[in-house]
């Protein structure tokens, strides 16, 4: 017999500073997904009471883990510990241009399930689920949801049946999945307390882990074009995430890597599809340097935290040859074909482009490409059509921007700087403006930083005493 | 043509600790009040996010004075103008046997309507509007609830014209006065947000302020019967409430005053009724004396401030000659009788006092009583049947506690401390116990400070910078 935990205390403990109880954090997420209508155990405004509490008095270690893991088991997991493999998936905070999911499942679906080690060492499956376009930020089921016929919105069963056939699976958040994390989330979005890092951090633990993942190796950018604001609090956000990961028994790694530019040399969603499609039959654009870069670094780590590679370098080169082999483009096009996609459209992809109006953006004057604004491009992108004004709107297959120069190079004045694809003509005009605005051009050359900036693991972490984090 | 502001915009602005605009609190109570289930133009959850940032945030003095004016004329104002008199109220923030009220609006009805000025200084009249029994603290409308006949639901209107006819009405909340604030309150009290001075300031001023009044003298409580919970808490709430009346154009003078046990000699509601009125007959128990010393003292005040006596202490000792003289209690049937209340009950109140049961509390040992738990005092009230549970509950006429001893007194043991009346034998129980754990008795005599503690004049205070105030 336990004893009744009201909401309100829950609420009152917080806002003073206490430290909540497992039970308290419990039954408060259990009200939350139990409630009806009809039996109000916790109300709106008291979750949100709540998560403003959380958002100014922070959740220590503890506190945290248990709110990541009662929401994590608040609906349906994926039991993929029946496939008997090693389970391993990648989530990245979001950025511009950030397609390394396209290229990353297949490297390992093809390392893991084509090449279980003689050693007994198990293969590898990675349950790959991605989200829509959020801000300005795209989306990985949008760009997939441009290959005809491809499904993403898979039930766990099938997605199960997909990972043992293929190593991996590329499909949408469930609606039985972590419930608790939409309830939640909804109100945050509409009450400010979206920013808390302990609350970003316990809805994508929750979600991952109720992948009942082996390993997980975050994407946490940095620089102008990322959520967090400044590198500190995205280095704080990579720290809980860890830590929270660990502590749930899911090995956890965080690469701090830049957000600058747009990543890669496609920024919406069909053409992000074709650079990786590129990339895959052993096409290297130059501008997608970058993009290979952090792919290969992402799926070293993942070899080498499942046991196929004795460092994350030795992972990396291994990620590579999958890559210039022509493995991964297999794995890719059986990832595809299972989930029910046409793959005759990866023969030519540009001839699957259409856009309805493009316009090449010049560079004014000559100089080095000193910096741009991440964040605007993204928007940019968005504006063209490739991203969201708010949830439910339709995305663009067509709309994007090429990038035809990287931070630092030197440009000579009437040279390609960008090409904006759209469906409209009349969209063209306003993210030309945006992006234009916001290029830095320098008589000198910029100094650039790392694309991987630093490496976040257990050990390289202090437990969080539960306050607000770096400079709060 | 102003700018939409969005609720999300006036939530973020203050969990970031900017200073709102003006215009952001005026839309924002707007909203409050204008939505509708089909129109919501901003949600609960959202109103408990802001009443959380005001937690932590504050509200700085320019912040508080127009969110106090917004919910001020959120709704239906008293026009007192019209009486073309002075309007002067008091207001108690709540205690255990507080029933000033009772004897300072006959007082003032007393001193103003009839006896005009020679000079010219106007007439007086006090619209007391009061509320009902909370946690703790007794109500002023279920003790004038006890009176036959008696009605506190008065319009505006016909409060006026009691007013015209008595110098004083006593009624209860009118649901058409700020109806901003019963909709904040409903939501602060089951979001963890009620202990906020800022949101408490905000309350009480902008339903005393639209009574439209010339002057506020309020009664700001210290000691363990007060809900603030310490003497810096109470005297920061009584600095707020006394600038936020200045800046509204009312003059406000706040006192400081001891709750550290029951006030007069009985806590409940007809036996407090009973009590005022002994005392307005010549009557003065001894267990009365606190009672007396207050009530004049806030009359007292309130007579300076009106003009009618060059000082408070002159103010205090006209308050005593009307109180002696018979005066206050001509002013009282004339003022119960114009509400519709039977005064024969008035002939021998004591024969109206029939409790179910009644218990005598007596001491355990000799000494001198040195301190009680007055809050613990308050509960056992309410448990006994004078006090509610919830919102709605009904409560006993008969109930309550009669003080037979005060603080600083020497007590021989098995000498009556208290007698609890109830309607029901087996409610006497609990509460006995309650007050029996929360006496302590000494060898030696206490040392006791004074009843009203500090006198908070707009002189006497700083703005505010919008911080949580004291040891926040």
């Amino acid at each position: 017999m336990t004893k009744t935990i009201h909401p309100i205390d829950v609420i009152l403990h917080k806002r003073d500073g206490l430290a909540l109880t497992d039970e308290e954090i419990r039954s408060f997420i259990r009200a939350i997904v139990r409630r009806t209508p009809a039996r109000q155990l916790v109300t709106d405004a008291q979750i949100a009471a709540f998560l403003m509490g959380v958002f100014f008095q922070g959740l220590n270690s503890r506190e945290l883990s248990v709110l990541t893991e009662a929401m994590r088991f608040s609906g349906e997991v994926a039991y993929t510990e029946i496939l008997n493999t090693f389970v391993i998936d990648k989530h990245s905070t979001g950025g511009v241009g950030d397609k390394t999911s396209l290229l990353i499942a297949p490297i390992i679906a093809a390392a893991g399930v084509a090449h279980p080690t003689p050693e007994g060492i198990p293969g590898i499956v990675v349950p790959m689920i991605s989200g829509r376009s959020l801000g300005h930020t795209g989306g990985t089921l949008d760009k997939l949801e441009t290959i005809p016929g491809f499904d993403t919105q898979l039930t766990l069963a099938r997605m199960l049946d997909v990972l043992k056939q293929c190593g991996a699976a590329l499909i949408g958040q469930t609606p039985t999945i972590v419930p608790a994390d939409r309830i939640l989330y909804a109100l945050r979005d509409h009450t400010g307390t979206v920013e808390s890092p302990f609350l970003i951090t316990a809805s994508i633990m929750s979600k991952k882990l109720a992948e009942s993942l082996n390993a997980l190796v975050l994407d946490v950018k940095v620089g102008c074009g990322a959520f967090m604001p400044s590198y500190e609090k995205s280095k704080f956000l990579a720290e809980l995430m860890v830590q929270t990961g660990e502590a749930a028994g899911t090995r956890t790694v965080a690469l701090l890597t830049g957000m600058d530019e747009p990543l890669g040399r496609f920024s919406g969603n069909w053409i992000e599809v074709w650079e990786c499609v590129d990339i895959m039959r052993g096409v290297r654009h130059p501008m997608s340097a970058d993009l290979i870069e952090l792919s290969l670094t992402l799926s070293g780590w993942m070899l080498h935290l499942a046991g196929h590679s004795p460092s994350p370098q030795a992972g990396i080169d291994r990620a590579d040859e999958i890559l210039r082999s022509g493995d991964a483009y297999n794995a890719w096009l059986k990832i595809i074909q299972a989930q029910g996609g046409d793959t005759s459209v990866f023969e030519d992809p540009a001839s699957h482009h259409t856009p309805g109006a493009k316009r090449i953006l010049k560079a004014g004057e000559t100089g080095f490409l000193a910096s741009m604004d991440c964040k605007q491009a993204g928007w940019a992108v968005q504006r063209l059509g490739a991203g969201r004004a708010k949830p439910g709107d339709p995305v663009s297959a067509n709309a994007g921007i090429e990038s035809h120069v990287k931070l630092g190079a030197h440009i000579e004045e009437g040279q390609p700087l960008f090409t904006l694809f759209s469906d409209d003509e009349a969209l063209l005009e306003e993210p030309e403006q945006m992006l234009r605005e916001n290029l830095r051009i320098m008589e000198e050359p910029p100094t650039l930083p790392p694309l991987i900036r630093e490496v976040i693991a257990a050990d390289s972490t202090q437990p969080n005493r539960g306050r607000r984090g770096p400079d709060a």
